[in-house]
């Protein structure tokens, strides 16, 4: 939500981009809203409310000096949820850490924030996969359908723009495709350097071959070698009043 | 680096991928350390550096009690720098915030993880080439020009590996393709919903067409209605003894 | 605690609010002290340690490779409490995230600062409030009782402080007050905007009547409209050795 | 924003609060927009962006290799402006730290939320008058006209909120109010401490009178005594499988 | 690993310290890849996955919507290990929190460094130590046993580090020993204060004889005195233009 | 201050490493609110301020829009100083990041928490006297040698408890001493593993001779083995209803 807002009010690219950007935006505030009533409403009528109802130490009380082991059962529950957001939901994952912006990624470039947000449906597909496989709350399940079957259109929607993007002469691999190539040491630019242990990765399609962007082959390189000069030692003595240990004794610094 | 190294740890599927991901990510373990070898030597030699030989305030002194402009004009260097690691490199970005792993994704389906590589290829060339604008150190862009063409690798390298999954039927879109997609709820898994003002998204690629994964049709709706039964209120009252507000005066909770 | 600590160092109004916060952060530094006693002590004497007197494999034994479905249930308990502190306290919250300054608001303008203390007292008994009903414990009780009176003290006194600041023509609202009212919108400074669904929000005491300021009168705008000129695009091209994506395809860029 | 739509969906409370709350909080995404637009025409047109275009090292440069003073001059612009978001805005704060649910509050007891709106725009008001006062740019202080006008409307609307609330009989000081008062240590409920040096504090509304919520006198302790018994030691011999340090050399602990 | 292959990367120090450091970084990759296996194929193995065989609903459905008690008996397995990482590893510690480099120390000064070594290795052995009581599995004792004995090893090597240090002249104690110790206030730097209540810590090594760095003699100071003139008030009038409370009301600041 | 708390608040060892823990806690409250005052001290008279009382623009103007060069100068001051604390000191470091309790450590092992603050106090004292270095102010540089001089005390300090509690027997190298050495694999416990390029490194202490613990001799590794199994892989075949990906293409799981 937060990261194609911020893609869509950055966008200086045409318009179609912007404003599909700020539909979709819009659209997740929706989807936060509609797990934030889910979470309030599974928090209800959850087990833990119901052994609430019939044990006065209740949940949260099993941690704290509960008497006996059937509520230590129920700890599993956050117990921030009791405490903090009295049966509410809290912008935070399942650990407990808080939402942040970290995540968000606007960088401007739309071929580079596209694959971004084709990332971030393909690991929220993912995950709404596998928590639908470890319930069976039929109500649930019917809004994972939903989520499920929005996050394959946005995934296709976000593939979709990669290819418009292509077509229309915007932007291509490798990104940033306005930074002059020759620019690059283009020795390096198709090589594939087997740096640990196993010729295994020698079977792939990255190992020969056309590459992907049409503008190199694939080479395999078994045994890379170092390219550069010896690296010198950081030479210059060190600043005697910083104090970082040199490789003589040093007098004391002069204030 | 990080990444890379927990993408191939945790790897379960054919070896060449877990061979290939060990491969990078120990390449990785160096582009970090050359790029700590550039920071160290840039503040050997910086004007800042020059400057302090010639006055002993400082840059550093220019923020807590300097006495003229001067200083104060390369108060624009980071100060940790000199306080806290010794003109040494630390892993932080360049607002001070310390690396973490909150970025690291290594979810075991390979392609939502390559689907994340080639992103972070991409955000991290198109970075690399903002700098090599912004430096006319013929050192620095030197050492650039290496990493721009290992990112052009390493983006090939990674739509390479996603062409490989599915060339091999090990995954699709959408990810995860092994869900049965008879769950999702199929009437919204292709359709674009318009929820911003203006329809400028609907000259897109991903408003009409056959979608990128093949199995469906774009459909574009301009004027997106809700689809659930009205929003019951949250019903139950309030849990007494947890103190949110009801909708009434309630009597105070016995203890 | 580290709140009222920096209020009162960074206070520069009468000497009575200084020493006033002073006074109350050093209670606070032995409120600390009577929690992470209590910490100590239930966990010398938690049924996971009786447990664990009779059971070699313990607690974390369940976590890690456990053999009975027993020792799972007491998992609940934080890990860390056995493996990083030795069944001491850490300065953290239920969920494991270290205590941080990012809640601490020490702004120089007391009215705004003791507005943030009345919150942080009523946030603090609510959350007591919820504890004292969670836990039959009668030691821990004994001790909510105490911080929960200690509470009720801190709302009224910040709030005593808020009247006093007003009454002493130091501060009002709206805070800032001493900023000169007249270079604000006046127009939009007591309307009330209905932006969402419904409008029930008609019926509150924000809608209508004089402003709780006394300087206006609330104003209902069941539909907003846009204020501003027509938001023009964001003109300029893009800068070019900037890569971010432009409207049309442009040539490379020269570096 | 976020505060407020979090708010909102989990207010369980009479339908004029929720409704009031998404209202607002609908609101506060545009403003979130308003921002990083001003954020990003800003970076347009900015002397640092006419510096550069004379000038091929730019901004950045001087940070990592520029050659002249001039250009260090004007590394006081954040570099991510340029490197990460391409002129674009970031959710992050002036120093760059990420936007974070750390400073979400929901806690479904309204009035101490409501304590808490007042509190953020109080403190929001006040940095945009401090931020208002440094600049001269006519289009930036129109701006910050409304917004001050919007935070003005804002506090008044968070304390009518606050009356209506306590009018309706729904919540009081202290908050929680409806937990039982009796059950707290009354002795101490109304009793200010002097624990730090100086008696300035006994001067103030806090020190004596009736307290602001009616239900007690104010009383100043000039020097307050422990209360509890002594602090018996931590009494129980470490647990020896966990290696603190004991009172007497222990044996080693079996396995 | 990551704090020493900063130290080695910046050691400007004799090269068999910097060669030492990146010998032990190697080793420690080695050692997080080892702790990666391990969770992995705790995690394949865990009763958790034999319940699940056993039973559709799962452990995570424990949390969302589970019908039984057993099920949330499980729940105290961290569910993101099945959701986001697919029974994989993850740089997180046992609550969640993401590993960052705030923990890094490469100050340059090896001898501050090799302390804070010894001190991971400590805090590292006593961790280890105690996760050894708390399991059965044969298997997981066997990698302990390993973890311990280089934790052994590494906890003498950088005391022998230390020690290295101090016969070559190269830094001492008090660190930095080269910042010359007349411009220190000397009259307090071998002087205990006893500043809590009781007076137990007169008894200690630390209150009277020789000091460690042989530099001078402990005193016991058992009622310290301020030493400082009398703290005179802030006394410039506040910034009218920044809104911060003064001692008396100031008319509205000019714009 | 933060850790010399908790340690002396969580302490189970004799009275006086307790009762020394909260001497020197008190003292650090103490040192807090000396850098506080300084900091605003600082502030009230800088030459920022000094410029901004000639120039009404000021420095955050320069950051916003500014409209000449000198103004961009001083901008390398901290615009939160201004806005958010209305110039006094914050929790925070010097790039912003808020002061957190992930440093915090209290693990109820004395020795190896003497080890942690011998640590913190080496790396304070390093930075002060860099501080020192840069700055010529008379004031700060006073209250510097009287900082230095307590950090000479504090490293002095610890370091004589480190002695202290090795002669009472309460513990020793390596830490926890009280866990059998038998337990741990003891062929790798004095050995010093080679496993970067080149073996500088064994020309030092650690590479031979008697341990510093005097339980062993130290062994030089040139060419160390791996010395398990060969790595099976991880062979269960994934777990279909997670979607991580398998070796071969799997059947959808049932749901």
């Amino acid at each position: 939500m937060m990261g194609y807002l911020f893609q869509g009010w950055n966008c200086r690219g045409p318009a179609k981009y912007r404003d599909m950007l700020l539909d979709t935006a819009t659209e997740e505030i929706g989807h936060v809203e509609m797990l934030a009533t889910m979470c309030a409403r599974l928090l209800e009528t959850s087990p833990v409310e119901t052994e609430k109802a019939a044990n006065d130490g209740g949940v949260v009380g099993a941690v704290i000096g509960g008497s006996d082991t059937q509520e230590a059962i129920l700890a599993g529950m956050n117990p921030q949820h009791a405490i903090v957001t009295g049966l509410g939901a809290a912008p935070r994952d399942s650990q407990g850490n808080p939402w942040n912006a970290n995540y968000i990624v606007a960088s401007g470039n739309l071929l580079a924030d596209m694959r971004f947000n084709v990332t971030a449906e393909s690991q929220g597909r993912l995950q709404v996969a596998r928590l639908y496989q470890l319930t069976q709350d039929a109500g649930v399940r019917d809004m994972f359908s939903f989520l499920l079957a929005r996050d394959t259109m946005h995934q296709n929607q976000w593939l979709a723009a990669i290819e418009e993007l292509k077509a229309e002469g915007l932007e291509d691999t490798p990104v940033p495709s306005n930074f002059p190539q020759e620019l690059e040491m283009s020795e390096v630019a198709y090589r594939f350097m087997n740096f640990s242990e196993g010729e295994e990765s020698k079977e792939g399609r990255w190992a020969s071959g056309t590459s992907m962007d049409g503008k190199g082959e694939f080479e395999y390189v078994a045994e890379p070698q170092a390219m550069g000069p010896e690296m010198d030692e950081l030479d210059p003595p060190v600043e005697p009043r910083l104090y970082s240990t040199p490789k003589q004794p040093m007098p004391p610094a002069s204030s």
